[in-house]
């Protein structure tokens, strides 16, 4: 009698304990998605994300060490600050110091026909006042080097367009943009006088993209420059008509000293577990062409308005959320190594970090490097983020910056939809005009609602 | 012994069985995997579909009735002549035939600013000269019974913006489209002379959208007008900061005699089994405003595109692919009616239908109508469609006109991404210039891989 009495208020005691647990389960779900729901109303209704990239995007394009990424800097500080962050700090790191001069002309000497060109990032300067010489097109490394005879005393032209079959356009830019970094290193081995790229870039128009071209010291560095997708056309078309033809090249761009400069970081301290670090990144730095608007202005202004968000709609998260705005991605990812040596010699505690460095276009998913069982502990929340467009979280590599920092358990990687983004990648049509309203605060809510569930549920092993 | 002989024998026919079936399911997986993916490299590489795109829009807006919509028809039957069709067929229908008038005129009485507005499909014009009223302004139906008694004699102002907050732009237009398709129904109840309504869009700006207007013939019929953003918001500040002001509204559109017009269908015959229809289908119809780019230009070159990449890759498929271009989608469903009509006539057999009407961005997913056992079946081939961009098979809407076709055993639509699709949609500003190429073609590629599995894999019950 006893112990079937003992059994039964033992069966109402697990029952009591299964829907209670149930029901606070169930509630604290539906207060997840409360929330979920209330980042994509208030972002999308509200755009103010949208208008503080329209801000910053006025300042013009960032490159490492110019006055615009100082400003740029100082404004991402003082929004953080009228934000409402509890701190903000500037992290001071050298960077290099490039300018792109006035003088940018590639000619074809015959017919004076000028082509519309950008220096390489990082490219040195024409020697004397110009360099003349034939051009030997190439479509890789391997034809290179079965001309390498030809190429003394000419230029090469990196002549391969970007693989237009490939689904995703990061995958066919980097199927590509070997010819771009390491043209020059590869083309001075011959005896080349200089190096002109075809540009990495889907669209079929006449705009040059630039990017880093990387040197050896130990060798001499070309002139190097990319020439849009026509242009590229017109000089295969010319040399093939008559590969006796002469191209003139001038460039007064330049290496200056290095400058000092600043990574940005402003966060909301944690309620309950303040040492915990959810870290919310991009790269504050751009090309110096357009306004680096998607590259990565779309990533700077996420990575703000995920705090924004937070304070707009008052809550108080259980971790520290910590925007960091990392200088220098473009041409030397110092900023990203700084933050490491910081970061280690303080041993901080990241349980995760994400990085929104693929442009401001609509959310589909989320990509986790490495650590397949984070995968599957995220995607219990997939239903969640269902709300704000999130298709799937997947296995796949994070961001440029984060990758680089050491003590992060989960390193993120936001993913919008690519197919628009090497049209302007790099080059002087990225601007404010191509972000999307809509689609550029879907990105701050997904990337909000993410940090949100992590730093509601902490590393999230148990339920 | 004999016994365990003929056991082994057994034993080892079954293995070489389940290899043999095993390295033929694989061997028909990989087929239709490369041809996935021949179809998404040969659509992005060639952008055959998207040149067709620009050719069919220079025709310009196709509303049912117009020249332009006869152009449109003849071009289609031609270019699907071209792509070596095996049969190529009109099918005749009579359908409405309104005409915006060269007078659209809604002006401010005190000050003479002149808003800018678009006559609703199918609006009556103003009965003499113009028509004077007040504005009553109303976000919804409650409020227009709330406000009945100030309605006589004036105009009625529906001013209910779509919820930005919705993270489906389709489902913020369905919360929103009843003010402008029986705002004039329900206004007319309380005596207004007039209707003006916001626009049904996501874009702060001043493009006003059009779209159907409906009226009964019991009841007198009202003229009614779309404004942009920006002047409902003007409107909306004027009469509130002055409640008798009144407004001046001229209009000289007119419903003429109803006209001939067509359904434009072409076939690739199944070389297997020609009797079961694969339907794959857009409207050929647009509203008289803009290229109709989008809706349903994108739909229209989808579906001939898909039968051009089986023609221009050499794929006979095993049943029939039927591309069917209804006419009058946006004003009265014509042509999906006489094409069931037909279709139950004649007992047509589609195994599916897939309607593309949603435009022509990113691909995501298909919804299947209904039959939810679908959504399984097709899941299987998702990871194919993968290759191609798509996320997702879900349940949900197929199209407005294959919805509208009886003898169709799976409804399927065609998902893209539709962030940007209610800025432009029914507007001025739906044109060429805002397809992009590569969005566009993912999609024609995504289409061509479903229909190129169901005509293999018919009703694919067994595997």
């Amino acid at each position: 009698m006893r112990h079937n009495f003992s059994g039964i208020t033992h069966l109402l005691f697990v029952i009591t304990f299964l829907v209670s647990s149930q029901s606070f389960a169930q509630k604290e779900k539906d207060n997840l998605e409360e929330t979920v729901v209330k980042f994509r109303e208030t972002a999308l209704k509200d755009r103010a994300g949208y208008e503080m990239l329209r801000e910053f995007c006025e300042i013009g394009p960032r490159l490492s060490g110019s006055q615009n990424s100082i400003d740029a800097i100082n404004w991402a500080k003082n929004k953080l600050e009228e934000i409402g962050c509890d701190s903000v700090w500037l992290q001071p790191v050298m960077v290099p110091h490039w300018e792109r001069g006035d003088v940018e002309e590639l000619i074809i000497s015959v017919t004076k026909q000028s082509l519309n060109i950008l220096a390489l990032g990082g490219s040195v300067g024409t020697p004397s006042s110009s360099l003349t010489g034939k051009v030997i097109i190439v479509n890789d490394f391997d034809e290179l080097k079965e001309k390498s005879e030809l190429v003394k005393n000419n230029f090469v032209f990196f002549n391969r367009p970007v693989d237009q079959g490939e689904l995703n356009t990061f995958t066919a830019y980097g199927k590509t943009v070997d010819q771009r970094i390491y043209g020059a290193i590869e083309a001075v081995k011959f005896g080349a006088i200089g190096v002109i790229v075809r540009s990495v870039t889907t669209a079929y128009d006449n705009v040059p993209h630039t990017g880093v071209v990387i040197y050896r010291d130990t060798i001499p560095k070309l002139p190097a420059v990319a020439i849009g997708f026509e242009d590229a056309d017109l000089l295969e078309q010319t040399v093939k008509n008559d590969p006796d033809v002469t191209l003139e090249l001038k460039l007064n761009c330049k290496t200056l000293e290095e400058a000092e400069s600043f990574n940005v970081i402003g966060e909301i301290t944690g309620s309950k577990f303040p040492e915990e670090i959810i870290l919310v990144g991009a790269h504050l730095d751009s090309w110096d062409v357009g306004d680096g608007a998607h590259d990565d202005g779309a990533g700077v202004i996420h990575s703000i308005e995920v705090l924004d968000l937070f304070k707009r709609l008052d809550i108080n998260p259980k971790r520290t959320i910590r925007c960091v705005l990392f200088i220098n991605e473009e041409n030397g990812s110092r900023g990203a190594i700084e933050y490491n040596n910081y970061s280690n010699k303080n041993s901080v505690n990241h349980l995760a970090a994400l990085e929104s460095d693929r442009g401001g276009y609509t959310p589909v998913g989320f990509t986790v490097e490495k650590d397949s069982s984070a995968v599957i502990k995220l995607n219990k929340f997939l239903p969640l983020l269902e709300n704000i467009g999130i298709d799937w979280i997947k296995n796949g590599g994070s961001g440029a910056d984060i990758t680089r920092v050491d003590n992060i358990k989960y390193k993120i990687g936001f993913v919008p939809d690519d197919q628009r983004y090497m049209d302007i990648h790099h080059s002087p049509a990225d601007t404010f005009d191509k972000v999307h309203p809509r689609e550029f605060e879907l990105g701050s809510a997904a990337i909000a609602s993410l940090v949100y569930i992590l730093s509601e549920k902490g590393d999230f092993i148990e339920d």
